[in-house]
């Protein structure tokens, strides 16, 4: 009973998604049943790791048979809350806004997008996929008008903190930021960073690793 | 002597640009010094991690002094191999790629963009920052002409592998997949996926972990 008083950490919070997308995999190729053995091996775990993992949450394993693909995919929809539809605004109009408002799999999942903003007049007024940006002065209101829960960010980093506080004051419950700033939250609004230079520099590590390692050695 | 054989663990060297991303904004304050204490503080790591983690590449830190800001962030930029410059390619011109294109933090790192591609005729010949968009047929050689050392993939799934194999066909060294798909390359091209879902799906799981964990116990 103790652990609902407890975050599960991040890093098993991080690998959820893996799972749910593994799975919808295995369901678009109409395969039901899968081995945590087998499961281990297309996701590069370990089984115990899978198993560890999803004992976090109850447990979805089966013994001698494996896991039920639509159940456990169904499962972990669940806890990452993918059941439930999120009312959402992007902030930032530019091509990165635009991108994410087109993001297939964003509008897939019940994240109704009901409003973008910014700050170019000659972008105010016009339509993504039916949905109008607003002039960035009116998010505040637009958002505790509609019930808001997700706001999105796309705006330069100098601009980022100050919209934050604006999506915060207007009551959304999370922010997603595609700033490079890790803007500040008070602790009952969630934030999620996408560092999009993280990644790169991830990948620029490793095109060099070999060379790094062998010059410290 | 024998670290040289063995690759650092991915999650200190996903760790390695956050270091980059604080000493950064610290520099820009022109912060100088920095006990290891006070750097853990803002990065939300203790700092005997930060320690570890350094220590992996020789260690940096200056007992009862703390960090040279400049010094730590000069030694992380060569680890990450940010001191050279890396030809690419964007691959898929629409809004997503013209947003990499115009990714201040990448133009400013020397990734020298080379070209775009894509499958659109409309898009075909014209220029995004000066940098022509080609048909997207041509990669392989333009590639392989240019000797290209990233290739960013910024089509549909559906069509990632296939460009993957392009690029991989012209001799990338590297690729950065925005794609929602897991693209496979050779054990000698690296690659870093972007999924963009699963940074939302972690934000859904913390705006919903209360409920769930309660359910649960």
């Amino acid at each position: 009973m103790e652990r609902s008083s407890h975050k599960v950490s991040m890093a098993v919070i991080r690998r959820l998604p893996k799972y749910y997308r593994y799975l919808e995999g295995l369901l678009k190729k109409d395969i039901n049943r899968i081995s945590s053995k087998e499961l281990s091996r297309i996701m590069g775990l370990t089984a115990s790791q899978i198993r560890q993992d999803l004992n976090c949450f109850g447990g979805f394993g089966q013994q001698g048979y494996g896991y039920n693909v639509a159940e456990l995919h169904n499962e972990i929809a669940k806890i990452l809350g993918l059941n439930k539809h999120y009312s959402s605004v992007i902030v930032g109009a530019g091509n990165l806004g635009q991108a994410i408002a087109n993001y297939s799999n964003f509008q897939r999942q019940g994240f109704e997008l009901k409003g973008m903003f910014d700050i170019n007049p000659k972008l105010i007024g016009l339509r993504i996929r039916d949905v109008e940006i607003h002039d960035i002065d009116n998010i505040e209101g637009f958002v505790r008008e509609n019930d808001i829960e997700i706001g999105i960010i796309a705006v330069p980093l100098e601009n980022a903190q100050d919209i934050a506080d604006k999506l915060v004051a207007g009551g959304v419950k999370g922010i997603w930021n595609f700033a490079p700033f890790d803007v500040k939250v008070p602790e009952n609004v969630e934030i999620e960073h996408v560092h999009l230079s993280e990644s790169l520099y991830t990948l620029t590590y490793l095109l060099n690793e070999k060379d790094i390692l062998e010059k410290k050695d």
